[in-house]
């Protein structure tokens, strides 16, 4: 249906279902025979639901109450627009998923910080960095091996041996490892070599990348598309649920606007919003949201206070001389001087984490 | 409400009220108390609709039937998209608004287009551009007195002295004059010289001056804003008219997107979908949907493929030294090529819109 | 870089290199050692023009004459854009390309509709609509085997089966069939039973896609990404050349903006801007562009009035109870119905292109 | 020019002018005959740059050096974007405007809240609020008395009486307080009764509304435009300063983008890179950019640590009452807890401040 917002469509179907008479049920899976115990005007109403919202719309799954009041409505409209993702939507204000890997949580009692260059380019660009990001309190490494790149004449990544080069910095200095499988071709390799596997803003649609990431046991940092939707969004992390995979992380990268004087417009309330709707951490990067680097350590500071569980920084021995990313990516004592300046928000942060797990749980969200 | 699409909103409403069971009536204002003959469960539902839509919607205008089938959807929809617009809404295929200037009819059975300078320079330049424009075809001389600039230190027009101008050249070339008004406190001047006065994409959303100029006696072009909806542009028109002025003319210029190559995308279904929704005549302006002249043309085909009503295009005796709008600029052998290559196409275009006068009204649109 | 218009960037690399003095040259690979013969000031420019575009800028591909008058300026805009993209550029006002399937040319003679459903569902349903618009005037047989879905619980196609029944159907009624592939791993296998491979809107920026597909040997038709720029489309294109598919077909269906009355917004210009740029045919899907099918016909008579090489069109025996796209599926009636009602715009396309081919090549385009 | 970014065109003029050979010099208006002391390659570039930027471009004002490394050119670009921009431009680290009102500095040493209903509706609405919201923290007092609305059957304000009501209200409570003009036509009236007059989303580029503020003596509060850009926030600002109005307070209060979830997208990175573009104060409306009363808190956490000058926050009553942005209005015990939990993040807000002013002018910024 054109231009018909489907979240809207099932919202209304849960209020139709809601409204249900005492002693109805819709049993059927045709919607249409499941109607007939109603009164004529609400069967009309699922029918229009139905319409609007097709085979997908699972009536069964709607237990919503009566609505009681306008002031609940904006929240449920959030939630109504989740009525298909069985698996990614809290169901309780402690409900939260922490993804573990080598002793690192995410989503867990402390902020984490990934950090590294954009793309792997030789031993020591990543060693060198491995150190400086460890020290400077960083505790996962990213760095890409495979490349998605505009054209096809530039730099494509150091693919398997750039893979390689990642795991030895990483185990050099304790760090576990993030890069990115741009197709289900490529997730076995990655798999093989990273802790994480990063799917990038290009790839948030790729249905048999998602598929594939779903059926491995990996943690997935899934990015949002470049002009996806929140609830596109939470739509590919079903995907990786419904394949099997828990261990999602959500990361705002920024979404591309009219802007022309940043890369990327991040939209930071994307961490609260999915806070609200999701169970899985929410991690920033404030590197491709802002596409220079002057911006990234306030964005990052933005990012501790409005609670996301974490960053993703890109960081470069020599950002002059990088093969790509340069402009957004931060020298290594820009990066130590941003995590210095971080200090008294995370704690901030931590005493609010804090707050939240004991005396009252869904205050934080 | 954040993010509640108001129209889907609406749609429902109306499929609630449609639903009512006979012998059931909505009477009072208040949206509750209006609902208590209905059973629980529709209840429910026009209040989930209330919530949606505020007090601004009012079931009293809803009078479709039950709902027969997923294809007539589609139509429906756009429709309840127009439930809070009373005036610009069509209500009947044949219903029709003609603007009537000087003799020359927009929406009735000839297409205008309407053409000169971007803005008014000299006199030498708007007679020259009148007599080659006219001779060309065009029947209606566009030109501004006031221009909207971004930047303060931009060429601002010429003012009064501006639409002395254009007059005297419309006057001698047998053409009326369209003109733009900027702010409220213009309309007044604007009207005295113009005979259609143009609403810029900037002013769209100008309350103050919507409302002047719909208790205004002159006919008004209202361009659509840059990245308004097609429903926003219906809402301005709106204002005009329940302020008491019905000669409204739309225009569909082009929005703000993504693109770099172009100034701006053309939204050419906007002129179908328009003419499903209003009675009111829709045009296109080829020159701000693209920017560049090379492009003009090949848009201005298309308009006229599509059913518009006609098109409003910038013409400049020598566009390398417009002071405005150059790049986008015909020169006038450029018009006239344009003008001659249309010729077959507004052919057709009379054919079929003689088809809808007679045997089949709905059918053009 | 932030922000920065890398087209531009290159477009100024370009001027300067123009304004060469005569005698100097430009040969060394590395840019700043190649600038020595130039005076100064310059060189800064050409580092400057460096600095914007990166190791990809080629300047040896720059022979632009200086640049006489401001008239010509949008035009060298646009091809400036293009100079990253070496293979898809249009070199001369007659160079085209032709891509054959089966005696079918797509950028030939002939103005070319594909039609068929949005995913094959059955073999009655396939056979059916592959006879209806084989008489109707269809010349290729689309058909989907593998869906692309935002929801995991989404009808995901017939797959492999849906595939051979296109296949069969195409045979029946001598059509060549289009299909997608949504992954790299995908490839082989539909390129086993479609003739031309389809690149889906999610997909355009899939670099393993791409790069596989290039390598493949069947034609394929690339899809603009749903807020991918003129220049992205032109680069991903650059990417099936680049790895030696020279059988490349474009396709303008809509993009996603702020309406929601229609499902995208068709940028129809992209048509003939992309006939200025490249030597590749390009067609419009006029279903996926406004997702309804009321307004189908219309933007299809206005793709053919701006010079489309062909249609892609969405065609179903039962729209109300197809699986996927069913707002915007024509019925069977409804496509005959446009067939017919285009003839007289398909004659007046057919007498422009033989011009073009004849005394005027440039004119067309 | 078609899709020229014309702040780049004008980057490159500044480094063409850059280039300029010791002794020669650019004294005349008219860029060509400028140009003339030039090698004729420059001099081609400087055409270009012209053909580019047109009249405005005023390159006396151009004093850049050689640039001398790419590290430099992200912040040089930007710098670039505000060549037209004469009086907003910041010139050096240190330069900051401060709005003086009433005792209250926007822009000084203390964060400010400005907050209150977003449309005046009675006395005792406007009354408790104002009485509430000083004891909580806020310095100044919001309220519409003229309200800019899509429906002309929604609720249009109060106008004159609510002007008057917020008057009896700020002076009750020792506030200042602000209220939106939307046209030139109400400045006279609406400057009679508040401190600070407010320029809407809607109005940014109302040149004639503009143009009359600048004349005026009131400090504007300038909102950022739906879709506008940083450069064209900057160049509103720019008129106003133009014509005479320093005192002028910068808003980001989200722009629209695809999300339905929010309002809007809030740019938060906007603030930080304001602070790089300009000597103005930038405050942040959460109520705006998110439309959701659960999500304002977060962002005006953020909006604190990425340093913004203050905040605008709808506050009512009777949030499910309110007449109008009924979802996003806090209600005042809301509002009280949103300012206790500020406190810690205001204290690092000016314990970094102090900083600046001190040891470190540029850090901040």
């Amino acid at each position: 249906m054109p231009g018909v917002d489907r979240s809207y469509a099932r919202h209304f179907a849960v209020r139709s279902a809601a409204a249900r008479p005492a002693g109805t049920s819709l049993q059927s899976r045709s919607p249409w025979s499941r109607a007939t115990a109603l009164p004529a005007g609400l069967k009309t109403n699922l029918r229009v639901a139905y319409a609007f919202s097709g085979p997908c719309l699972d009536l069964e799954d709607f237990e919503f109450d009566a609505i009681d009041s306008l002031e609940a409505d904006a929240e449920r409209a959030a939630y109504g627009a989740l009525a298909s993702l069985k698996l990614v939507r809290i169901r309780s204000a402690g409900q939260r998923t922490i993804v573990r890997v080598k002793g690192v949580e995410i989503g867990g009692d402390r902020f984490v910080v990934m950090a590294g260059p954009c793309a792997v380019e030789s031993e020591r660009q990543v060693m060198e960095t491995a150190e400086a990001v460890a020290r400077a309190g960083a505790r996962v490494l990213r760095g890409g091996g495979f490349k998605p790149r505009t054209s096809p004449y530039n730099f494509q990544g150091l693919g398997l041996e750039g893979l390689k080069l990642l795991r030895k910095a990483g185990d050099a200095f304790g760090l576990p490892v993030i890069s990115e499988a741009m197709s289900d071709s490529q997730v076995e390799l990655v798999a093989e070599y990273a802790d994480i596997i990063q799917v990038g803003t290009r790839s948030m649609e790729n249905a048999a990348l998602l598929a594939t990431l779903g059926r491995c046991s990996r943690p997935v940092l899934l990015k949002r598309g470049m002009v996806a939707s929140v609830e596109e969004l939470l739509q590919a992390a079903e995907v990786l649920l419904a394949n099997g995979n828990p261990h999602v992380i959500l990361c705002e990268r920024g979404i591309r606007t009219l802007g022309k004087l940043t890369r990327n417009t991040c939209d930071i309330v994307a961490v609260p919003l999915l806070h609200q709707l999701t169970h899985l951490p929410v991690i920033v990067d404030p590197s491709h949201a802002t596409g220079r680097r002057s911006l990234v350590p306030a964005l990052a500071r933005a990012a501790v206070a409005i609670g996301a569980e974490g960053l993703l920084v890109e960081v470069h021995p020599s950002p002059k001389t990088a093969l790509s990313d340069a402009a957004q990516s931060l020298a290594i004592p820009e990066f130590r001087r941003m995590m210095h300046r971080l200090e008294p928000y995370l704690k901030l942060w931590s005493e609010e984490h804090a707050l939240d797990e004991t005396a009252a749980p869904a205050a934080r969200r």
